[in-house]
Order: structure tokens, then C-alpha cells, then sequence
């Protein structure tokens, strides 16, 4: 059963059980859904609304990419557990033969990179949501500036959950090339966001 | 319905629509459940397994406290809506004569209090889960120190915006030591979870 039509109380409770997923991987996307959702709201309660009139057309346009991110993070709360128990199936692969022991070699390479790229992905969608959060909190509806600033803050987190996510997948992986282009890639995101974080912020503590 | 009893997929729904409640309020709350699950995943990753024998005791004390904190959030998130509801429901009382205006702003002072009180509940039980997140970082099996990084992440993120739902409820209580002392309180929360976050966030890094 997907994660996304699973109640809260049941995907807390196999989050909190001893099964490794759902793990944090799942919860760095749903941090990040939950910012878009948020972005989303305050969208709605800005568009023609009275003294918003001059940003409703904004608004507008920040509206359907703030719902397009919502259901790609979703989709990638449960890639990522899809990704684990890919990397568990090949750690299971046979390993009695020279043959076998090269497959399930290449076997858990590519699942170790494909479970360091679904993370990857998270950060990048919410640094998208974090793009789209700065002109919420600057100019939506001041009755929900608070709104825009924890959306701000679950996409902050979302992305420096999958950072640590993307880091720890790529212990095990032997293309050095590969390990190199990733953790210049996630280093470049956190810095990027935690300046648009403190912005954002700012800009939210000033409205609050 | 009870917000988690609720899918993902609705509740996300119904955060992202033009209806105000579910909020940032109840996010902040749902973000600190997530990271008492995680924290509660690290201890049983952890306890009786080979290498962690000597924390395991450490680890077995530590989990009914996660769980207790997750259950408690979960109720957060709801009580969050709930205080919202009261408050626009006082306003919608009537003030036709001194009598109804006098009522109606005591009921409306009252209901803003308590909306005010929710968020910093919220904001308390986030600082135990951090208190609980810094021994998994430093003691939990390392194949989950990755877990334990995000679940401080979604602590601290849902400490931070419960902070701003205290303080956009603040505007409107005429009380003016009330809102002092919870200024403060909020003010000296933040401080003490971000030295927190960053100590334990230190420890996740060294271990990742």
C-alpha cells in the first residue's frame, strides 16, 4: 500500500517500528510536501483577495507549481523506500561464484547510486519550494505569514534531510567520479538554501 | 474525522486548500511527531543489536518517551485546528448591544489565549524530542545516524514555526503580561533548540 493513502497514525507507527522504512528519507520528502501544501494555501488565501489585488496574478502563477512539487514529493516519499529495499535485494543476491559475486557487485552499485539520486531529487524539489515560498512570505496575505514561514522552514528541512540521505548512500559506492559530482552537488544546495532560508525568514519575522 | 486518521494524500490536500485550518500550526505539531518517530526507529535499530549491547538499556528507557511524545503531538495537531475554529467562532458573535460586545471580547480574548497556548505546547514537546534526538546521534547504530539527523531537523523545524504561531496569536491579546511572558518563553525556547540543533546536527555530521 502507498505511503500517500496510508492515515497519519499508520505511517507514524511504521516509522517509528524497528523496519528501516519508511526512514528519514521518506520524512525529508514529506517535510518537503508539506512546505509546497503550505506555499499552496497561502496562495489561495492571497488570490483576489481585498488589498492583494496587485499579486493575485502572481499568486496565481506560484499556485500550480507549488501543487506539481506537493505530488512529486509525495511520489518520492515512497521512491525512496523503493530505493532501500532495491539496495536490500542486492545485498541477498548469491555470492558463491566469481560470476555471481560481479553480478550482485554491479547489482548493489547501481542501486546504491539510484538510493543516493532519490534524495537527490528531494533536495532539488525543495529548493524549488523554498524559490517559490520568498515571494509567499513577502507579499501573501499577512494573515498567514506564519503559514508561509513553516513552509519555508519544512522545505529547509526536506532539503537538508535528503542532503544527510544523499551522504550516507554514498559510503558504499566505488565510482569515485560519481561520489565526487554528488557531494559537490549537495554541498552547493545547502549553501544555496540556508541563504534563502535566513532570507525568507527575515523577511517573515519583519511581517510577523 | 480526526486529522490522523486521515491519508497523507487528504490531509495534504486539505492543507494546500484555501480553508485556513490545517495550518502552520498543526504542521509545526505533525513535524514534531515525525521526529519522535524517528527517534523512536533509532532505538529499536539499536537496542540488542551486535556492537550496541552497553547502550541498550539507555536506548530501552528512551523509546517509551519518543512514543509518548509522537502520540502527544498527534493530539497537538488537532488541538491546533481546534483553537483555531474557537477563535473564529468568537468572532462570529454577535455585538449588537454593550452586553454582546463585552461578552463577545472576553470569549474572543479567552479563545486567543488558548490558540496561543497550543503552539507553545507544541513548542515544549518539540525541545523533549531534541533532549531524546542528542543520545540516539551520539549512541545509535550508525547505519541510522542519518534518521536521527532528520528527526532533529523535524524537531527543531516544528519547534521554530509552533514559535511563529505563538507569536501571530500574540497581536491580539490585550493582556499585555501574558503576552510579555510569552514572548520571553518563546524567545528563550528558540535560543536554547538552536544551540541544541546545532550540537547535536555536529555530532550527526561526525558520525555520517
Amino acid at each position: 500500500m502507498a505511503f500517500a493513502s496510508k492515515s497519519l497514525h499508520t505511517f507514524l507507527d511504521e516509522l517509528a517500528s524497528a523496519e528501516p522504512a519508511p526512514g528519514g528519507g521518506s520524512v525529508a520528502a514529506l517535510s518537503g510536501a508539506l512546505g509546497a501544501s503550505l506555499v499552496a494555501m497561502v496562495c489561495r488565501l492571497t488570490i483576489c483577495k481585498k488589498g492583494y489585488e496587485a499579486v493575485s496574478a502572481e499568486m496565481r502563477a506560484i499556485l500550480p507549481r507549488a501543487e506539481a512539487l506537493q505530488r512529486e514529493l509525495v511520489d518520492l516519499m515512497q521512491a525512496d523506500t523503493d530505493a532501500y529495499t532495491r539496495v536490500m535485494n542486492a545485498y541477498k543476491l548469491p555470492k558463491r561464484t566469481d560470476e555471481e559475486k560481479a553480478a550482485r557487485a554491479r547489482a548493489l552499485q547501481a542501486a546504491l547510486q539510484h538510493a543516493s539520486d532519490v534524495p537527490l531529487c528531494v533536495a532539488e524539489a525543495c529548493v524549488q519550494v523554498l524559490a517559490l515560498a520568498r515571494p509567499i512570505a513577502e507579499k501573501g496575505n499577512q494573515n498567514a505569514v506564519s503559514d508561509g514561514g513553516v513552509g519555508t522552514l519544512m522545505a529547509e528541512a526536506g532539503l537538508r534531510g535528503a542532503a544527510f540521505n544523499v551522504r550516507i548512500n554514498l559510503h558504499s559506492i566505488d565510482d569515485a567520479a560519481f561520489v565526487q559530482a554528488r557531494r559537490a552537488r549537495v554541498a552547493k544546495l545547502f549553501a544555496d538554501a540556508a541563504r534563502a532560508e535566513r532570507e525568507i525568514l527575515s523577511i517573515v519575522e519583519q511581517r510577523l
